[in-house]
């Protein structure tokens, strides 16, 4: 039943040996008190731990707390709500958050500090810390516990994000949340890798931080970054291989695994973002270096005029290649070739005959690809984003305080 | 008639003395064949001549051959049509605009190196150059011509974008096109500015910089720049005044009234973005530097998610600071004080009371602004842009090719 690539059929966070989760409601989402909205994962060994975070200078409370213990090689859970982003809450909030990682720690029977917190959900309000803790106590955890886990983290989100890949010996289970900063005053990106690989804690970091940079942040939905922005993976080493350090064939391995499960939530985040129809893959090669590559990959992927015109499937080449040209990346126009959903539109910067309504017949499927040849070095990158619809306006818009 | 600011009443590229201009119909606009869409702006006597242009790496024709033209002391007009942009055409594209220039440039009978060229509108296309020369006979140049060429060049505008500025003896005029790369495949912004001022080419470049530094370039709409964008100023030297020369006195009266006349047609092209019902006006005080307070402001000023707030009059304060934390900008959270439409929602990071409704009903006038301090420096901006409607999606995404 495992595919080519590893998956798992109905993989999630605590696919990997070792991993529970459970989830219930508590009531913090005011608009829709039995949804699931706080959860645990948990593992039954110490794990080596990595994380990687926001950049915006405006960081959540749970961001700060997790950025400040992160790496390190002992934590067992994580404690997570939507609902509430404990975000814009200032010094009383990281109190809430030390709180909440304290009553979390106690309800399993574990030290505090081996106990992440993350939150996603309204700014500027406090996390409903007595809610929180009767929540805790009724939280069961199971081996099928993931599936839960992965609906209590949602708050626009349509559907869930999971999945687990098999690779060798060990397993890398994950969920996540979100896809761009998309509702009102609500926290974004949330994921959780649970892996039962043995590996280094700096191993591990590396990992995460390569699998990050060509996953999670080549996704773009709408540019607003969030202030609750996190990846956390959780390796519990119960796996039997030998500990896995870098620069050798098995960090290659484990490498190309993450790499795998970490695109693949990628990928799902795009395709739910807010009001959106269809999954925009943007690959350009030939960038003069990496850099310029994905930042050409993402602006393009980003760009208001080149969504809309995805939207609308009108193959408007002359909106994406001033999107290349305007995304500081080396840029020299009679070198571009460009297709759009496999259809050859520009070669050598000179537009190509071809069939225009072909071309708006293949941008009418659920995934759009774009692909640009800056011809100018080797370097490559695929970007992800979704259409621009009168959706996300109205759903951005109709929201009203 | 001239109000404290020294608007003059129905002022325009032609305001100041010695300028004429024209326009005339040539069919270039597929869909709107009796539009004007060819014009020329003549001066009696030689001008000291200074451009902005585009950032982008993909630049149309006409700006390469201007670019490389300015700044220079001898220039005498300049022939500008709207409908195709003479963009992604290569070294043809090249030889159209030297062709436009020359064709142009004889029927004022002047040198075509007197002669400059602009363009804006599909991108792809070559330029019709035999209607161009015939419409080039047609065109009948007057001191209102002005008039006649800011609605010459504009394309999916809704309004023209034209004031003149008296200050001491010397007069600037100026039209604008555009705002945002709006419309399918179309250029972007274009501005002529026509000043009688006496002054040095080196002193009107530098002035030339330095306004488009705090009007245009604060401009945004959705983020897409264009190959097209270009600010050229001409100064023809006939009024009565001593050469302007930089760091004098003089230099900075004509600062001042060059600054006036470029933020009123920034503003005038941010409240004619497409799909635009407000405009929004967001000032960043206390930045760490200029860079920081610029950069918050236009972040702010171009997030998705607080245009779409906005045109849904949500006092929503918390899309507002996560745009500032993530612009790059240096922040502090406990230090941000943050009014929208005059009222005092955020005083050092914590929010405060204060009467949502009153705040909902002011955010649906006609401008809003927004008002950041982030309490870090003496570095200000101002930065403009508009809200994101639900007809920006339709009119964008509809157009098929």
């Amino acid at each position: 039943m495992i595919d080519d690539a590893g998956f798992i059929p109905d993989g999630t966070v605590t696919s990997a040996r070792g991993f529970t989760a459970g989830a219930v409601a508590t009531g913090i989402k005011q608009h829709s008190r039995y949804k699931l909205d706080l959860g645990m994962l948990f593992s039954k060994a110490p794990c080596a731990t990595a994380g990687v975070f926001t950049i915006s200078r405006m960081k959540a409370s749970p961001v700060l707390l997790c950025k400040d213990m992160l790496p390190i090689d002992n934590i067992r859970g994580v404690v997570i709500n939507s609902g509430c982003a404990n975000a814009a809450t200032g010094k009383q909030g990281l109190l809430d958050a030390t709180e909440m990682q304290s009553a979390a720690a106690k309800s399993l029977g574990i030290a505090a500090d081996a106990m992440l917190v993350a939150s996603t959900g309204v700014i500027g309000q406090r996390l409903p810390l007595e809610a929180i803790k009767d929540g805790l106590k009724r939280i069961g955890l199971t081996a099928g516990g993931g599936h839960w886990l992965a609906e209590a983290i949602t708050t626009t989100d349509t559907v869930t994000k999971e999945v687990a890949v098999k690779s060798d010996d060990f397993i890398i289970g994950g969920i996540a949340k979100g896809s761009g900063m998309i509702h009102p005053q609500l926290g974004t990106m949330l994921c959780f890798l649970a892996t039962d690989v043995k590996i280094s804690t700096h191993c591990l970091t590396a990992a995460l931080k390569k699998a990050a940079a060509i996953s999670f942040n080549m996704v773009t939905i709408d540019g607003d970054a969030s202030p609750n922005d996190m990846v956390i993976i959780m390796a519990n080493g119960l796996a039997a291989n030998k500990t896995i350090e870098q620069n050798t064939p098995q960090a290659d391995v484990f490498q190309a695994a993450l790499n795998r499960v970490c695109i693949f939530l990628a990928r799902a985040i795009a395709t739910d973002g807010e009001g959106a129809s269809k999954l925009i893959e943007v690959t350009v090669n030939g960038g003069a270096s990496i850099r310029d590559a994905r930042i050409a990959a993402r602006t393009i992927a980003g760009s208001s005029l080149v969504k809309t015109a995805i939207h609308g499937s009108d193959p408007n080449w002359g909106r994406i290649i001033a999107a290349a040209g305007r995304s500081g990346a080396d840029f020299i126009e009679s070198r571009l070739d460009l297709s759009i959903c496999g259809i050859h539109i520009i070669e050598k910067g000179s537009l190509m005959p071809y069939d225009k309504k072909a071309a708006s017949e293949k941008l009418k499927n659920d995934e759009v690809s774009i692909e640009l040849n800056l011809n100018l070095g080797e370097a490559a990158a695929t970007a992800w984003g979704c259409d621009l619809s009168e959706k996300y306006v109205t759903i951005n818009s109709q929201y009203t305080t």
